[in-house]
């Protein structure tokens, strides 16, 4: 494992035949999270998980203060890794063994290194597939997420041979039992069910149960640039229409994490105990999103689960599904062909736990 | 008095027939106030009063630090009740005994509980007016404000009998001798009207002036959400274009308390002393806001009184209008006829404190 | 040198007769800058220079915690100016002696004060260039930034005789050895190459080199609205579309600090390592900017020097040219006849730092 720091990578980003298997990228820009960026991001999505909104809450329950909210906390950790890993990137293939480690704070700086994992060049020659381990450490260097991603980019020099092709084998599914470092001992005690707005816990969902997230909310431009902008990601179609404007689209595309925070503060309505994302088995993003759209989500208990060695909180396996520019009463989601309903943009299957 | 959370109450909300008078409800997510919610405030309305401005300033004249501006702290008090209070209401009638009680500061946790004072079905029989008094207190169980509110809620069961008629005595309006709690001791020697903008003081104002507050703001769709959002105001026509493109307007409307905040902030034109919010007699929403308008403002000087037992401060009681696509130096309030000036979208009755 | 504290000038402004030789002007709204302004001013403009991102990497090479963006620090201090020195300012003709002093953290307060140092009514008599000396300071006192500038203003009462005109000495140029006051003694021993995105210092720079900083940034009303917003700027041609639509270009003016910010964002790309701005010797907008121009920007070197008695960071002289709608990889600025480029938004001519 090699440090490669290489002459203005940052501006340029890397290539298909840049990624050599066993290099560890140095993502620039460490980021010190502070209430400032809580407050942002609340402007941004109006998240109404107590744990993250309200400090005395947080306290009573055993955390030190309100922590980020983890989605917020995984903006920041690819944000980085976008000039290095996907700026030249033309889909975001996949995620596999996504778990939150430690509960970050206000104060807290957070950088990125990606470790490449795997290679595999494409049968055109024209691009391939790059496997990077991702991990997301606070200023003591200890981690507090850590996932594998897997991108196509693009190849610039294609008389180059292809490298012998590394496929590294990845957890199909996160086990609950790996999960809940992120997550300190709880006083159930004192958790307020009446402040945290709903009095359901782990044990009042069932796998199977449906559930409409009810509102929907509109983007407009401005928001997802902030959005996108506050998390220092480069990717250039958030941001530049004059740019976007000649290509396919004809227009700025929404950064897919976007989609993803928007759903997530939305599931508040249904899932409000259910404060802490544990880790992801994948995100699809199904359609892109744009300015204007009106997204909606409902979500589908698939499983449930003890937290190893405690009773005071368990893990829901969810599936939540975003959809564009249409109400989620019906559940709209796969189709009996197994392809997803129109208007499906973020099908996103994770674990979060709630108290017991 | 009872206490009774609802399962998932604050997804669809009450209808008039849930509320019972007496009845105590606890609003969800409590929040922390801190400086990122001060400075989304200040890019959302630019508020420059040198008090909430300025730590220095604010220490100087005997604060421990800037206090949170007094309508920040208002949306924050009454976003939380939307959920459960006005997420069904059709209309938001009026208000009484509205006084702010203690000045709220940066980290301080904020939550809001309202009391059912009343209920009355409308002859129709689809809905009813309901009473409720809203009290924000702080981490501490120290209210910070309080104010009793009407609005006309919708009826779902149409079988369900009226309940009983209980309408609460109310004051007409606040008097002056019950304002100042919010408003510390005032070291008025070293108070320094030019890093305050003005020389005018309580003394400097007559019952009867008229003061125009000069500038226009226009509001973009993006900022009426962000700030709605970070209220964590739940009230469906201010974020759901896709719905809201079905109703009667056709698009999103502008929270009523983004026009207040807009207001009071134009306000520091003409008013640069009058810092602090002592209390409110009404606010009346005349017309809808939409992204586009601009929105000007000017004040008359409706009464003037002593604060009891200071000298160091006294009150004002200001009627301000703000008016969309209009220029406000003729002042445009109330027609011969009593009735509102077209453009006039918010006519607010209350009391400001400014040194003497 | 007298202070002279006006009626409500605040409200409508001075114009050119009022300024008086001699003139000290104390600017209203003292501003706390807090992190909260720091997100919000990431969210605008996703600077990336590790220093201002991260507090860890500033303490590791000698600053207390990270400084205040510099162009932030600006934008403040000539904000409160505003409703003294140009609110009938006709045009902004220049600045001179423009150096920071000091660095600023977030807690800090700063105010603004301007001496009036020249006045020369012009040959129409219908206006006329006042030049002032701008300081901004710190809540100790201790000056943060300091500027010479000159503003052509209205003259409102014709009948008023020319003053008699005073035309200051302002140097042409700052000499770099009047430079680095605001940058503590770096410790560069671990000053990380990596984390800061590019290993390139100030001697891997030569004069006459060109940079292309590649990305491009639209911009939105609401983000321009926003930021000026945040520096409590309160001209009116950013803000008001009512009144603008009657104007001469029939929409609101981006405010040409934005640009600035903008380019001096995008600069990361290539000049990762130049985190500080020195001082600047002008910046000329040579046109207006407005909601959906695409911004981008390329830079040259115009000079290089070592800083008086250190031997930790020299001196890059860069001018930098923000264009729109245009990608600058041909280099967009002067054309042979002298004149700027179709698309030339912002020519700045500035001094910034980088280790050695």
């Amino acid at each position: 494992m090699t440090q490669t720091p290489k002459i203005d990578r940052t501006v340029n980003g890397n290539y298909f035949e840049d990624f050599k298997v066993g290099e560890e990228i140095v993502h620039a820009t460490p980021r010190t999270i502070t209430v400032g960026d809580v407050s942002v991001y609340t402007a941004l999505y109006s998240g109404r998980f107590a744990v993250q909104s309200s400090d005395a809450f947080a306290q009573s329950i055993g955390y030190p203060r309100s922590p980020i909210d983890d989605t917020l906390v995984f903006h920041f950790v690819i944000g980085k890794t976008v000039p290095d890993v996907s700026r030249n990137a033309i889909a975001n293939l996949g995620y596999a063994e996504f778990r939150f480690l430690a509960p970050v704070y206000p104060g807290d700086t957070i950088a990125s290194t990606s470790e490449v994992i795997g290679v595999k060049q494409n049968s055109s020659g024209k691009n391939g597939t790059v496997y990077v381990r991702t991990t997301g450490r606070n200023q003591n260097g200890e981690p507090v997420l850590s996932f594998a991603r897997w991108v196509m980019v693009v190849k610039k020099d294609l008389d180059l041979p292809a490298p012998e092709a590394v496929i590294p084998e990845l957890d199909k599914e996160i086990s609950p039992e790996t999960l809940g470092k992120a997550l300190p001992p709880l006083k159930l005690t004192v958790y307020d069910y009446a402040l945290a707005g709903s009095p359901r816990r782990w044990g009042d969902y069932a796998v199977g149960d449906k559930i409409d997230h009810v509102d929907g909310q509109t983007i407009e431009e401005a928001e997802h640039q902030m959005a996108t902008r506050l998390y220092q990601n480069t990717a250039r179609v958030h941001f530049n229409q004059h740019r976007e404007s000649q290509e396919r689209f004809g227009r700025r595309l929404v950064y897919g994490g976007h989609i993803i925070s928007i759903a997530r503060s939305l599931s508040f309505n249904g899932l409000a105990n259910a404060f802490h994302v544990l880790g992801l088995n994948g995100a699809r993003h199904a359609a892109p999103s744009f300015a204007g759209d009106t997204i909606y989500a409902w979500s589908e208990v698939l499983d449930k689960a003890e937290l190893p060695g405690r009773s005071d909180a368990g893990a829901l396996r969810l599936r939540t599904f975003a959809v564009k520019d249409r109400n989620c009463a019906d559940f709209p989601g796969v189709k009996e062909d197994g392809s997803l309903e129109d208007g499906v943009v973020l099908d996103m299957d994770y674990w979060v736990a709630l108290p017991r």
